[in-house]
């Protein structure tokens, strides 16, 4: 037995530290296939702070990295093992500590599934908005980790704006509890939103306190056909500029509409250029899409056709949340982009990514938050042809260029991780790295937690 | 000449830089009377980045401290100068930058004045929630300084929800761009919540770019008399058990009841013990102050008057917004208190606060955003009268700690500044006030930016 695998064993249960290689090896890379991942040496589970506190003791004693992860259904590579490793799978730790509906509060620890919390609060009236495509699987700890997104953002926004404090298991394993349990605070420097989006090289997240919502009422959506995505991008800003408040507004090109049809036989229209779904949770979301539907039309759509049901709603939205697994059902392999643009930009971005595609000769699906400005560009290649997949390459590149020259940011909800760390660097510019570069030797001096991500 | 006039004249105008003292007297202190204010070099009213810049890098080079200021309507000497310091007034960089309704965003100098925003972007059919009873004078950028509230945030929340993206100039006078211009965002850490709440001390804001809401309906309100502040408290929380969403949720004591009306003549009720203000702004207010009605008086209300018409409920929201005048023009001076507990346990807080006020023979009145848990217990006494004061300030701080072991914070929107240094020590506690004076060295390690505050 190693030094290393002796000393976790101190701190924690037999069932807890795995070092099968075959078993390990199952830990050790998120859902972004191409990105690089080492050999993990570990991979532990604990179940308490005190244990994940032994685990970092020991890495610091050892000078060992440690790579903390969660369902590992990111998109960028930010959970992949580094060589040598201990795997800390925060998925054990998977207990709803408290919901309070007069606070409208919950405690949850890091391991508890987006999809269980939602139906937890549910029961009490209550509603944990953010929704990520992969809610089923993946967890708080790791929605944490990456600030992530989800469908209900244009109206609800993101991860980070429904944590309120933290409990953190530092790097040297001290614990450190950041912001609070009420409604306001300001109390020193906002450290919690530091470790919101920090994907793990911060610290580990033992446990949140979240800020929940009443459950609102149920969403009616309709589906609105474009001849072309542009046009679409037009009528998204002129909703936002009539004063809608919508609870979803998701496009879809038609690369993507086939390849859902292909995997779901949903017979979504396929000779639209751009399909836009737009919904409402409003008390009267009927009058509310009557509204949109004309906006869509005076920008142009050919047709617009409103959800009688909110069976037929929820069937658009399974749709569009099946746009991942769609495309990644191509023939060849997908890389996916998180460019964020201003919604006025939207159509500019649009354009922009269909020359890219046209460009180097390239398949680019285009599913898009559209109400947010943010697009997810997947380009297609064969791993297995060179030339394409440097083509690939370029070709994400250049939707990224193309976002930074539009205002926008190189990602929007999936991070950074290791896939997009030189765009990083020339998104925050050489002071701002410097800044973030000194904020990560603060919290970890030793350099050892999640190494190689981000920077 | 001093030295250090002469080099801040090379970079900037001679009628931005101030040294008369009976001038740079009149900048050296916040709304916070009580709270130790030293004595000013020089007062400089940059117009630009550039010049912002050029003030930075004269103090770095000089060694002399710096302490940026809004309109000086903060409530805990965090704006108060230090001896020596230039004092740097944002008040001049008042631009209103870009409003772009289809982004619902707007790119202001720090100098804007909360309403004179307010008003621009309502032009616009937008809305810029964040709304504190000094909205008339205080700008932006010390909203920012302080992550401002308001009575807007039960339903909207605080100044840091509609921060996207800042430019701030460094201590050493580098200019560093954070966040972003879009709706959603995640490129590496969130360094702009590090600077929202910072209150100055860890770079000077010079632009920021802010998210918008459609404009909302006007908000009706109903005032609900109680024979108690804790049976008002148990109203606020079966209001929020319900589910509804009010926009407004404010409290006043028999106290602040009277101090009001002696300012003001509006003949609020005296005879009640807290009389709570719920407003909605919602498609149907009526029915939701209806429904809210009964459950006051459920909760044991003995009146509850709902206005007739907006122009009533913007009457009963001037009472609230004038309290703090009200209660300042009592005889003797005040110390305002900031504590922020769970909604849950707001009662509690409101019957601890009364017996901190027998304990101590002290008047405190009681006004809060009820809604968000959030009190303002207003200490009264004669600052002439030795014993008096002592008791005033144990009175001050029993209450901090009362809001602690509540499971509360020491502030909720007002900042520590000088007031509460002490107890924001306690509230982080040695790992938590460890790190935080890790990023107050990193990005200042001179130490140069509003120094004595916060730590």
């Amino acid at each position: 037995m190693s030094e290393l695998t002796a000393r976790l064993r101190e701190g924690l249960p037999a069932d807890a530290v795995l070092t099968d290689p075959d078993v390990t090896a199952s830990y050790a890379r998120d859902m972004a296939d191409f990105c690089p991942a080492g050999t993990p040496a570990a991979v532990v589970l604990p179940r308490s702070v005190e244990e994940v506190q032994h685990v970092m003791r020991t890495a610091t004693a050892l000078r060992v990295p440690v790579v903390p992860q969660g369902a590992r259904t990111g998109l960028s590579g930010a959970a992949n093992a580094a060589d040598g490793c201990v795997v800390l799978s925060l998925l054990r730790m998977d207990r709803i500590l408290a919901i309070n509906p007069a606070d409208r509060t919950a405690v949850v620890e890091p391991g508890v599934v987006n999809a269980v919390l939602t139906r937890a609060v549910n029961e009490h009236g209550l509603h944990y908005p953010p929704d990520p495509s992969s809610w089923e699987q993946c967890t708080i700890g790791g929605n944490i980790g990456t600030a992530a997104g989800g469908l209900c953002c244009v109206k609800y926004g993101v991860t980070a704006e429904y944590v309120l404090g933290l409990d953190v298991v530092l790097a040297d394993g001290r614990l450190m509890s950041t912001g609070r349990s009420t409604a306001k605070g300001v109390a020193g420097y906002d450290m919690t939103r530091l470790f919101v989006g920090s994907e793990g090289s911060l610290g580990v997240v033992v446990r949140a306190v979240l800020a929940l919502r009443p459950r609102p009422p149920r969403q009616l959506a309709l589906a609105a056909e474009f001849p072309s995505a542009a046009a679409a991008g037009d009528a998204v800003c002129r909703v936002m500029e009539s004063g809608h408040v919508p609870s979803l507004m998701e496009l879809m090109d038609r690369t993507t509409l086939r390849a859902v049809n292909d995997l779901t036989k949903m017979g979504l229209p396929e000779s639209t250029e751009a399909l836009l779904l737009v919904a409402f949770d409003t008390h009267d979301p009927g009058a509310d899409l009557a509204a949109v539907g004309e906006l869509c039309e005076a920008a142009g759509a050919s047709q617009v056709v409103p959800a009688e049901t909110e069976a037929e709603s929820e069937l658009l939205l399974q749709a569009r949340r099946s746009v991942h697994y769609a495309l990644e059902a191509l023939p060849g392999t997908t890389m996916i982009d998180d460019v964020c643009v201003p919604r006025s930009r939207l159509a500019d971005m649009l354009e922009g990514t269909a020359a890219v595609s046209e460009k180097y000769g390239l398949t680019i699906g285009v599913c898009a938050h559209a109400g947010d400005g943010n697009t997810h560009p997947t380009v297609c290649f064969d791993p297995d042809d060179e030339d394409e997949t440097r083509r690939a390459h370029e070709a994400f590149d250049a939707i990224m260029a193309l976002g930074l020259e539009l205002g926008g940011t190189i990602t929007g909800e999936h991070g950074v991780g290791v896939l997009k760390k030189e765009w990083l660097a020339r998104e925050l510019g050489p002071v701002g790295l410097e800044m973030q570069r000194g904020i990560k030797q603060l919290l970890d001096p030793l350099g050892l937690l999640n190494p190689g991500k981000l920077f």
